[in-house]
């Protein structure tokens, strides 16, 4: 199913460069064809209103978990772009750390689906869900198709 | 239209009180009843793999946006929450400074839908489009129906 | 978890009235709480310009079977609404009989969050799948919230 | 803007194809670069359990119309495909006549971005609005990327 050997190492140095994911603190926890895990901890400047974490900071790791799932199963010269995706809110953001898990549900040769799901501490319930659809770049000559 | 005279206020108030808006260096530029616009500066501490704004950048204040553009016409005792948001992304997120205009398109009494457009500098061709969906609570009693 | 003991004929009443499915041909051929799921054999009268069956015949069983799998639910004076539904299309629908299958994720007083997948015939991926919003109507005094 | 000079005839042709269109009962009544239009009456058949025509009806000709203004756009030999469309329903179907008017948002080398708003009778607020991405197939070879 993996196209690319080096899937993992090169997942872990795009990621490396997205420095928005450093700024909200958010980690790689896992990296496996198809899928991947980032989380981060609870931050007072991370918050809405309310003082949860923003529905826009789940939003931003939960469109990374995707975005990173599908790059695993992409070719070595690939590049993934999101096309869309769609978030569903369904608790608050309670708790002290956030796990966003992105799986591959299809993988094309042009456009891969991909779900994701967050989860506050051990939760089994989760807080939010993603579908999206990404885009693979095949000469990495431009980023967007 | 408006239930509530003191929109821009509660507004504005609320808006001081997400703290991830500061930290992502978001202003509120323009609150109209169905109206409001966010606008926010590059910064390379907001960036993606390839140094362009992050989508979930945009995401947060395009939600933020189409959020508080649905609260100004709640009722004084009401509170706003999103239910669920889709995020078209149409180029990257070239530019030095951003602008999220969100806009009622309907206000029911549970359920405002509302959709808002970033562009970048003086771009008229907006760079991601979000239709999302916004909950009134009407008695604040929690935040979560 | 159930708060209506009749769940299932309100289902199989209300289905029957949906004259639409009757139109598709679609079935009801489960119903447990906070599942539905909706069968459909293919019908050239069904069909888009390739010959399968159309991306709308999908949407509209797995809107339904997303509603009444939240309608599973709900308290005996309730009723129930689509606020709105993501579809992702992942391959063209081949084959002679389709099962759309409703599920619900979280179950709220106001909106319930449901998810649905489409298969053809005994594929064991799908090949179609809905994230969608459901309003609930406390006093069926209307109609849209 | 156009890349080919006959894309109407090749939209009338295709939806002409589209044999759920005419289960429907639905009529393309517009069609120009960019954008086209598809019209329906009110009918018992297309209608779901409180005598409303189903959000799935409406689904299939925004979705259509998203599909075929994308295509006015594309190169002779290319085909359209949706990838996903999200639909938010804003009013019940009331009324006898509906237009559904696609327009397209961004038209890129292989994913176009359009919207479509449902409208009833003379109704000047949408019933109901789909945001959709649209694929481009360069060389007709397959039907799914």
């Amino acid at each position: 199913m993996i196209q690319n050997a080096d899937y993992e190492a090169m997942v872990r140095e795009s990621f490396a460069r997205q420095k928005f994911m450093a700024t909200l603190g958010a980690q790689l926890v896992h990296v496996a064809p198809g899928e991947v895990d980032i989380a981060l901890e609870h931050r007072d400047d991370l918050t809405q209103q309310h003082g949860f974490v923003h529905a826009g900071v789940l939003g931003s790791i939960l469109d990374s978990a995707c975005g990173y799932a599908a790059y695993t199963l992409m070719p070595a010269d690939g590049d993934v772009l999101s096309i869309e995706y769609k978030l569903n809110l369904l608790a608050p953001a309670r708790g002290t750390r956030f796990v966003a898990r992105g799986r591959v549900i299809r993988a094309g040769r042009t456009v891969t689906t991909c779900r994701a799901e967050a989860f506050a501490d051990d939760g089994t319930a989760p807080i939010a869900i993603l579908l999206a659809s990404m885009m693979t770049l095949h000469d990495r000559s431009g980023i967007r198709g």
